[in-house]
């Protein structure tokens, strides 16, 4: 089996032996392409004793400093969590998720080169993912469980989505991948965006009576992100910005 | 989330610490019935460790001599297997065998007393169940897996297992529906932001070189659609095109 083109991106993990387990889980489902971001003790013999025959897998573990850099080269970025509900954020069952993944990272007709990598975010063992980690993500994959019990194990966790990803493009492989004309906006186009509307809303002296500036690009953030914006509707958002800031330039220059 | 009448039986498990993760990949799944057949340490701290707050269910758990005793009281029993084909016995693949099983251990309206249990068997960790221990069991329950590297660990395959009975029995029970805390935006409030947008794209002067005005309008509706927005969120937006519009106004207003 190739492995697709999927990442999963490990948050500041504290136990290396929990390293060593997703490395394994994951090559039993035919996964390959692990990110470590800020791992707090790697390599680690006990990461290599878990990971018992996936040695492989762990010796290609990528270790960064940022979400950023983890996410280079990334189009749909799901982040794990434990909530049911998210008023910000779309909510998808692992294995709906698992679904949506395999569609986006299975190798398009007449693509050239490879196609960008589909992430999945895990945070750390203890607290999972921050409020800025989410900020990175299209939308939320919840694994169900017992309410009264939720905490899965991170390892337990990585074999799950793993395993719904294998089944997945199992039941996928028969059928032809769904076309998309256009790749998602890359995570540094996002940022991008991001930055440039910031530029627009200051410049338009633009203020929110009911909350901060940063609570309010934060909102911004998650309502963008849900929308999924391939690079030709980034461009479109992009060359509004940019009309509405010549203009007043040009005015302003004017006046002045 | 009470729980169904389903036991998990392991046979002569070497490692204590699988059986902890057992017992938690169990509760996480809202499953509290654990027979162990001659385990080789139990109790064990490593076991207990492991656990981490599935200790109740650990305490439960029941030590036998033999697979007889384990399966007293049961009725359909599936024995784990990485066999994918196999000459005498039914392979079921994880999936199915979940639904079938929870079919079986729902409390059938009128019956007396408790149902009887249905049973799932897991051999060692070296070599898996024997022929013998296999004759005990009406199917074969089989993981998908990496053909490359199909060794999954006993506490994975538990959790998959697991969670595959949770998502059928939450399957087979309805669901009411999700609440959402702000409700979404009307069709007329997104009517309303859409021209508002196109105002000011148009006081801006913007066009986009490689489509139509009509065209372009359609995406932007598309996406933004896609975002699934709510009320506060277009109120946002529509805020941000006001105050750049003012800002427009008072310039041009400066400059005539």
């Amino acid at each position: 089996v190739t492995p697709l083109p999927i990442r999963f991106v490990l948050l500041e993990t504290s136990h290396p032996g929990n390293i060593g387990a997703v490395a394994r889980a994951m090559k039993n489902m035919a996964l390959a392409d692990l990110v470590l971001v800020k791992p707090l003790r790697f390599p680690d013999p006990e990461a290599t004793a878990r990971a018992s025959g996936a040695d492989d897998v762990l010796a290609r573990a990528r270790v960064v400093d940022t979400l950023a850099e983890a996410l280079e080269g990334c189009s749909l970025v799901f982040a794990t969590t434990a909530r049911e509900r998210d008023s910000w954020y779309r909510v998808v069952d692992a294995r709906s998720a698992a679904r949506r993944i395999v569609t986006e990272a299975r190798p398009r007709p007449g693509a050239q080169g490879p196609a960008p990598a589909v992430a999945v975010l895990f945070g750390t063992e203890r607290t999972g993912l921050t409020n800025e980690q989410l900020m990175s993500a299209h939308a939320l994959l919840r694994i169900p469980a017992n309410p009264a019990y939720e905490s899965l194990n991170l390892g337990m966790a990585v074999q799950l989505i793993a395993y719904e990803i294998f089944v997945a493009r199992a039941e996928t492989e028969a059928a032809p991948p769904a076309a998309r004309d256009v790749p998602l906006a890359s995570p540094a186009d996002m940022e991008r965006l991001f930055a440039h509307l910031q530029e627009v809303m200051e410049e338009a002296d633009f203020r929110d009576r009911t909350q901060s500036g940063t609570h309010l690009m934060q909102r911004i953030r998650r309502f963008l992100n849900r929308a999924e914006l391939d690079g030709n509707e980034v461009n479109i958002l992009r060359g509004i910005l940019t009309a509405v800031q010549n203009r007043r330039r040009v005015a302003g220059g004017t006046r002045g």
